[in-house]
Formats: structure tokens, C-alpha cells, sequence
């Protein structure tokens, strides 16, 4: 199986760190099982200066189905409406777009 | 074995960025095995408006001394003489590193 890596980036906003931090050292687990049942894995989102990347593989065959039954979940979306507020996407972002999309510019997975 | 994934930033010299994505492309196979060497495992680089991010897992036992190893290693000390004229790290950054670390917030595995 191809594993596809997706990475984003996203701003916090200073105000609201302390809430994001928190909302993500216990993700609801109806979030947790959205996020299996879409084929994402080994998720991790890191921080720096302000800055959120957020790094996913990707197992299945249709991301973008998978992203719109993502999108379309009801915890999800309760979830996004705790979050959303803490973030602040980048200026170049393209609508309806809220995490920018980075572009793999170098991969080596070793032996 | 457990797994430690390391993520870190730096900015991209937009006057260089064609070479630094050039020289991505066909990264010498001396660094390649000394990435491997080192126990860097999954490694991605990824862009996105004059940000690099970097992503990789380290499988080894002791990181610090491996990173130490790569820092001696004659083909990527070469390879650095090309690419760190590229980047300018972030102000905040702790000398002497070069890329600035970044925290992990969030991570979830999936099944």
C-alpha cells in the first residue's frame, strides 16, 4: 500500500494557546475514531513560534472523499468550532482552504 | 521500538530557492546513508510560503549522539556547505542549532 504524507500549516493565535494546548492533550475520542475511519495516520501537529504543522499519512484511495466524511462528521464538526477559533490560516490561503497545504520538497524513508 | 519524531523550521532564501529545490531532488546517496546511519528514519521536508518544515522518526538509542555523528560526517558536511547558504534560521533559534525545533502538541497513530 502507497502511503501519501500531507502537511499543513495553520497560525495560533497567542491568546487562545493555552486552550489549544489543552483541547489536544485529550482529543475526544469520536474525533479519534473520524480521523481512523478517514484513513489518516500517524498524525502529529508541532509548534513553533506561533506557528502549527500538522503532518498526516494517508492509507486509503480517495482523499478527497475521505477529507469531505471528515469534514461532514458531527463530532468533527464540534470540534472544529472549539478549535477553529484558536487558529488563524494564513494570508496566502486559498478558500475555502483553512490549513495551508506544504509541498513535499524532499522524502527519504531509510532502510 | 519506540519511535521519536522530531519536526523542526527554518526559513527558505527565496533567491535560492530553485537550488535548494534542486538539490532536493537528487540528494547525494553518501548523505543519504549517512541519514541512515544515524537512525533517521521517514524523512520529508516540506515548503510552504518561504518555510521549510522538517519531519522525520529516529529508531536509534541515544539521538543526540547520532546527530553529533551526522554533524562529522564529511559527505553531509559538504552537503551543508550547499544547502545552509539556502536557509536563514528562524531569530529565535538557540545557538548553535541551525533548523529550530519545534513541539509536539498532538499525535494520534490510528489502527
Amino acid at each position: 500500500m502507497t502511503v501519501q504524507r500531507y502537511a499543513a500549516v495553520i497560525q495560533l493565535r497567542p491568546e487562545h494557546e493555552a486552550t489549544y494546548r489543552s483541547l489536544h492533550t485529550s482529543v475526544w475520542p469520536d474525533v479519534l475514531a473520524a480521523l481512523d475511519r478517514a484513513n489518516i495516520r500517524n498524525y502529529s501537529i508541532f509548534l513553533r513560534d506561533g506557528l502549527l504543522f500538522s503532518y498526516y499519512e494517508y492509507s486509503g484511495h480517495d482523499h478527497e472523499a475521505d477529507a469531505a466524511s471528515l469534514a461532514a462528521d458531527e463530532a468533527t464538526r464540534s470540534w472544529w468550532q472549539l478549535t477553529e477559533p484558536c487558529q488563524q490560516p494564513l494570508a496566502t490561503v486559498e478558500h475555502p482552504q483553512w490549513w495551508a497545504p506544504a509541498e513535499e520538497v524532499f522524502h527519504h524513508d531509510g532502510p
